[in-house]
């Protein structure tokens, strides 16, 4: 099975669009002639996690359900393509035990050996490199630990307990005033209060590139309150974030997890699937709602959940429209557009090396992430808002950015480029200053039959599969309360 | 509502059996004349948390569920008394978001806003005490923190990595040989494999003590790659066991929490349940079960699901009997007898308050946990099988034993005897040397219908709320899976 989405380069075949994916689904629908005048119990619009979490909690409950996806394939912004048997993340790769609905699931579905641990500090450039415009400067990964470690602790040191008491309940809507005002400031504001000699010219460049490697945009657009979250999700501490941030992977891919979802969600019997049908309007009346495709086919259900994307929520014609503190939110969007780019390299030495390359570089970020069938070295890279380029535009300059971080010997390169996704418009969700104390209620909010989802707005791990999974979760269940309320006044609330 | 568990002591009323509960259910049974011949898809046996989840997920998947209990109650092993409107956690207590399924479960009842973080190191005896032989040391809780975090490395330090070498995955049941080892070892043994002096005599108090408080049992009884197992769940520091541990409770007490599950699975109309329904025996046959109360009625389903604890399992008779390695397993049995004793005391200034009454005392940990409502501080306190004691027995001795602690002024005592309660034989599990590498498999293993469920044999949070949580739901989803398979051939498995 081979998906549309990605692009693959080798010297041999060039640039090709399109990769191998155990996630594109044969056959893509299974509406037929007898199902077209349906009216499902819910509609389920995007097979992400948080889509596919929505559709399989539905249909697990007996509900009918139909999953529109406009992609050839399941997992929206995660999905691994397999070349050589080999799975390269394209979006959305590690997972956590501290990470509670990911993992939860990984257990549920008794995939806990399947994970691997994906760095390996033990050879070779068994270093950290920081290129930068003043040259390249080559650590061992302690003197990496302990420049970041110290480094971003003065960034969060805002409440003399590095995040700990100004945020002690990150799984929340309510913050108090004194953390939301972290919410009016970018991460640029927040150097600038420091100062300039507050960091160490070597904790600068690391902390830097390690805010740009989580938010995907610029310092001036990256909010800082936003960042205090992944900080205090992850623990309050560097250890935290590597553990909880790129610590275990799946040996099949990330969509070899998904995957299961969507299965169980098929074998209930009560889920209806179509993917290539993307959708064009949403009708949102008393009696439910119409959802319509591109290609003008109607489909109708008493309930709606959009587990659509932030920055693509305006692709869509909602009547009555979107409500104005939701509108708001998607004409901001949020500001995450991440270059992630794998090369697969013939430098096996290159196993254990981490590095940045900083400010100059398009690709900022790198390290070993695993070794690929044939023994090379997989090289993952990281870009953002910040020098922006397009991979697929002009594969040259891919390289040398790759080159930029560590000269490496390519044999191939594989990418998916998430700011020109029209169903994406962006990578996972990165908040600009203003847009969750403003927006957070808004974007959570329910309108009419419609249920908005999405990790864009979960209240934990936003922006992770983890956060999908509490929204798919999260609606399914609201769905499942409505109806029992709505059609049968004598049954009781389920929770 | 009331449960006839747990004990309460006031001056004034003596000793009493019973305390409120919001978790007691009334009716307490549901079964009418209808539904007497009814043959259930499963019954599922125990209402603790993993029951309920089993419970839970199967009728909310449509299933056709009796519930039996031998309580009066919901929740097992945790519960929590309403005492003038103030939650007294009779066993199992704090939570974290690093639990995935218990945090799951949280987010998913959107609940996350009903917790609170239960320690206050702000005023009055400000202090850590260590009470020994020696007399009373009082120490600063950083001094208490050094102590600890110093002493349980040295404990842990087998890999020369803190344990993150021998157990780099702990959610498995494939451990390599090497972690296996140290399950052939107590707790004693790895102390006296490092020497008299290895520990300072501070640190050597702090952590027997602590140990026994994990494992209820005696250091010569506790596994010592079951310690490894919970200081690798908590992120491999002393920090994370304070934050696994100990950080946030519900403000209504577990029982508002655990009542959720058993209203949600009563909701879907899929549920019978009987209280007061202790199980006398299990008919395991080719074509289903039989399961006989201890008054001699019998019910009738195609798979069970046992929630009961591994202390318990032989209390009921097997037709056949239960396999060689469980019946083994159960026979050996887990060694925590832990003595849990909450004191109301008039001391305000001891809300601040940790400490240790070790080796001499019958509770040797105590700490303050809240504030009641009339302003009096909480002090729980923790005693086990080290120095153990019935405290329904000898209240005068219970109060000397908490005074041993820190000197009190008692306004009331509240506590649960889990080593004489028959539906549980002692409090949560805590391996002693050589069950779980000998037995886990078989613990976890399924006999003809009937699948083993409990936090006794999970992979992850093994003997929390979180590892019932975790096998309620594998139990479930396997007797769905089992069921489909079973009676249409034509479908496909569920995962």
């Amino acid at each position: 099975m081979a998906s549309r989405d990605g692009f693959s380069w080798t010297e041999k075949d060039g640039l090709k669009a399109g990769v191998p994916c155990i996630g594109a689904i044969q056959p893509p629908s299974n509406l037929t002639k007898t199902n077209e005048d349906t009216v499902y119990d819910v509609i389920v619009v995007g097979a992400g996690y948080c889509g596919l979490t929505a559709a399989r909690d539905a249909a697990v409950a007996g509900l009918k359900v139909l999953l529109l996806e406009g992609r050839d394939r399941i997992g929206g912004r995660s999905w691994s393509s397999n070349i050589g048997g080999y799975p390269f993340e394209m979006g959305g790769t590690w997972v956590f035990w501290g990470q509670p609905n990911v993992w939860r699931e990984i257990m549920r579905y008794q995939m806990q050996d399947e994970l691997e641990i994906t760095y390996d500090f033990s050879r070779g450039v068994n270093q950290y490199h920081i290129a930068s415009t003043a040259g390249v400067q080559k650590l061992t990964h302690d003197e990496e630990d302990a420049i970041m470690d110290s480094g971003l602790r003065k960034l969060v040191n805002v409440d003399g307990a590095h995040g700990k008491k100004i945020m002690p309940f990150p799984h929340t809507a309510n913050f108090s005033a004194e953390a939301l005002r972290y919410d009016s400031m970018s991460v640029a504001d927040r150097l600038a209060e420091m100062g300039h000699d507050a960091l160490t010219p070597n904790e600068r460049l690391g902390v830097e590139s390690f805010v740009l490697l989580c938010s995907g945009g610029t310092l001036e657009t990256t909010s800082f309150f936003e960042f205090l979250h992944w900080w205090a999700l992850s623990a309050y501490s560097y250890e935290g974030c590597i553990e909880y941030l790129v610590k275990y992977k799946f040996r099949g891919g990330q969509s070899s997890f998904a995957i299961r979802f969507f299965r169980e969600a098929l074998a209930t019997g009560n889920l209806t699937y179509a993917f290539d049908t993307p959708i064009a309007a949403v009708k949102n009346m008393a009696s439910g709602v119409e959802v319509t495709s591109r290609a003008g086919k109607t489909f109708r259900a008493r309930r709606m959940v959009s587990a659509m994307p932030l920055n693509v929520l305006n692709n869509v014609k909602f009547d009555p429209p979107l409500q104005a503190g939701r509108k708001a939110a998607a004409d901001m969007g949020h500001v995450n557009q991440c270059v992630k780019v794998h090369a697969e390299v013939r430098n096996r030495d290159l196993r254990s090396y981490t590095g940045i390359s900083y400010p100059h570089n398009g690709l900022f970020y790198a390290f070993g992430d695993g070794t690929t069938p044939s023994g090379n070295t997989h090289i993952v890279a990281f870009g953002g808002q910040h020098n922006h380029f397009e991979p697929d535009e002009d594969i040259e300059a891919t390289k040398r950015h790759l080159q930029g971080c560590v000269p490496m010997d390519i044999e191939r390169i594989v990418f998916h480029n998430w700011s020109k996704d029209e169903f994406a418009k962006g990578a996972w969700f990165f908040s600009k200053p203003g847009l969750l104390s403003k927006h957070l209620g808004d974007m959570r909010a329910r309108q009419g039959n419609v249920f908005f989802a999405s990790s864009d707005w979960a209240l934990g791990w936003r922006s992770f599969i983890d956060g999908a999974i509490e929204e798919g979760t999260r609606a399914a269940l609201a769905v499942r309360n409505d109806l029992a309320q709505g059609d049968q006044p004598a049954r009781p609330k389920l929770v």
